[in-house]
């Protein structure tokens, strides 16, 4: 599996972010503490890099950063931005994955704009009509239930469900070694006559797929972690992931207001912060570090804007475990395994 | 507003619901008790409703018993239960009310019957193109916010979604008591112009209407509590909600789990569950009694299986408050109000 002729090459966006150019440095070096093997570049405003990197005490190979003059903020239009920054971070970045310079990029920039610089500069598997992200959820079963899509496309034809059920068991055998991953397909009741049209259609495709497809699901089953995976239309896996977000904030600040109210109650709220951090965990956005963007031909890793270094070398690392998995191939090979009706 | 020439009447389903008749008998006298003045009948199996109330030493006038002899269950097909089932107490019940017989109908039973029974048996209000239900989150502002529609519809239109503003905002102003309620298009972004077609169409529906429509809000804005109302459409609503009460059972697991870790764990489980009850109350769909169906041309109050005789009697008496309000009337008039585009 490993490719000694051929060394993992990733470009980390030093531009995208809350905390930009540091955090994408100190993620850069960290990752390359622990894999010094990763051919890493850093894409960004280069005197802004530099200047972070000696005010952080940090050594770098000059040769490896790569100038860009123009930066897509937060509040770009992803599409519009693709066209009137072309000098961008994002944009350039996308564009050496293109043309085979790297195998991967990672960015905690605009989204959107990495989505889009990602479909459209990249472009997608064969096979694919649209790529996908996926989000993992903690469950009571002790193993996460991965939900795609949770953004990158919204109005999901009953097709694109499947693909995503593909990429999504792909990803599960090759990435988190489960053997043959089950997948549900959510819905608003577990009978096949609940749903709607374009689930009603998915229902078909996938059960005649030959994928281990156990049916639909409900909002219940995620946490339940009654299957491994769970595919549904990006609008709604966006808004239940936000909402499972904001669900532990909700918890946060009541567990805040209740300690508010006298030293005893502080103490009381204290331990029951600790009863729950360990659960919880896995429902934080700094811990996931970032999402691949599934889909698209090259690797594409897509972190929050809030991201830690400890986020972004984790991003890092999970292209590289991508890359060293041959993640590529085996969704084009998966693609006609199992799409194959 | 109070009707002396024109009391309320409300029938209520002894046979809907995991414990029957008992629980619906038991919250019926407790209603009658802090109620009296309603006129209530029980229908449902006449020799079971006598057992239930003689075991249990109460006493109700027989006259207001009303026999049926079919029940629709759980796992009856809504459509077809209706056909088949004539001599059910859902059937029956929602003839009763269109008939003019009765006010309203509560009932425990199967949800998706009594959705059928209410929209296609008392029919809709002219106008509305089609029922919804409202569930109540709970947030950090301390006031809940009700999200529409949770489960009557899927594959909502535009207009739909603006008929459910319209209904939520009549519901809020007359049985909530809020002033001027604020509005929230369920989204995958603030911005206009993120989301899908039908939200598009929606979007511009709400702008144009003269409620107090905000804008759209995301999944993170439920708990947050931007808006007292949120719309969106039946499939999305159903999700959020059972992901909403599986958090709850999550976070029960995840401290028993903790729990059964040793006494000292045991103890601080225990003083973890005392500081979220009170956050996390109005999360629990025992609480809630029931939610009203609104949008249908009688009062419809559909229960939760599991309803205690407390989530009954709180039922019955949610059905007398819309009542006293005329809430069918102020919809009506709501309608043309808002809806006037």
């Amino acid at each position: 599996m490993s490719r000694e002729n051929n060394k993992f090459k990733v470009i980390v966006d030093a531009m995208g972010g809350d905390f930009t150019p540091q955090n994408p440095i100190l993620g850069s070096i960290k990752a390359l503490e622990e894999k010094p093997a990763i051919e890493l570049f850093i894409i960004g405003d280069k005197e802004k890099i530099k200047n972070s990197l000696s005010k952080e005490n940090l050594t770098f190979d000059e040769s490896k950063i790569i100038h860009t003059t123009e930066v897509i903020d937060m509040h770009d239009s992803p599409t519009s931005a693709l066209k009137k920054k072309k000098d961008s971070s994002i944009v350039k970045g996308a564009e050496l994955v293109k043309e085979g310079f790297a195998h991967a990029f990672v960015s905690a920039g605009n989204t959107g704009a990495m989505m889009a610089a990602s479909t459209l500069i990249i472009g997608r598997i064969k096979g694919f009509g649209r790529p996908t992200i996926g989000a993992q959820f903690p469950t009571n079963n002790n193993k996460p239930c991965t939900v795609y899509d949770v953004g990158a496309s919204v109005d999901s034809k009953p097709t694109h469900l499947l693909d995503y059920a593909i990429m999504g068991t792909i990803f599960a055998k090759e990435i988190d070694g489960i053997e043959n991953p089950s997948i549900g397909l959510l819905s608003v009741g577990e009978e096949e006559s609940k749903g709607k049209s374009v689930t009603f259609e998915a229902h078909e495709l996938l059960q005649n797929s030959k994928l281990n497809f156990v049916g639909n699901v409900e909002g219940r089953d995620i946490l339940k972690g009654k299957t491994d995976i769970v595919v549904c239309d990006g609008f709604v896996g966006n808004i239940i992931l936000k909402f499972g977000e904001s669900f532990i904030n909700f918890l946060k600040d009541s567990v805040r207001a209740y300690a508010a109210e006298g030293l005893f109650n502080k103490v009381k709220a204290l331990i029951a912060k600790g009863v729950f951090k360990d659960s919880l965990k896995g429902m934080d956005y700094q811990d996931h570090g970032g999402v691949p963007l599934l889909g698209v031909n090259g690797i594409s890793i897509i972190g929050h804007g809030s991201s830690s270094p400890l986020a972004l070398k984790n991003m890092i690392l999970k292209a590289n475990e991508m890359f060293e998995k041959d993640l590529l191939n085996k969704l084009r090979e998966g693609k006609d395994f199992y799409g194959n009706l």
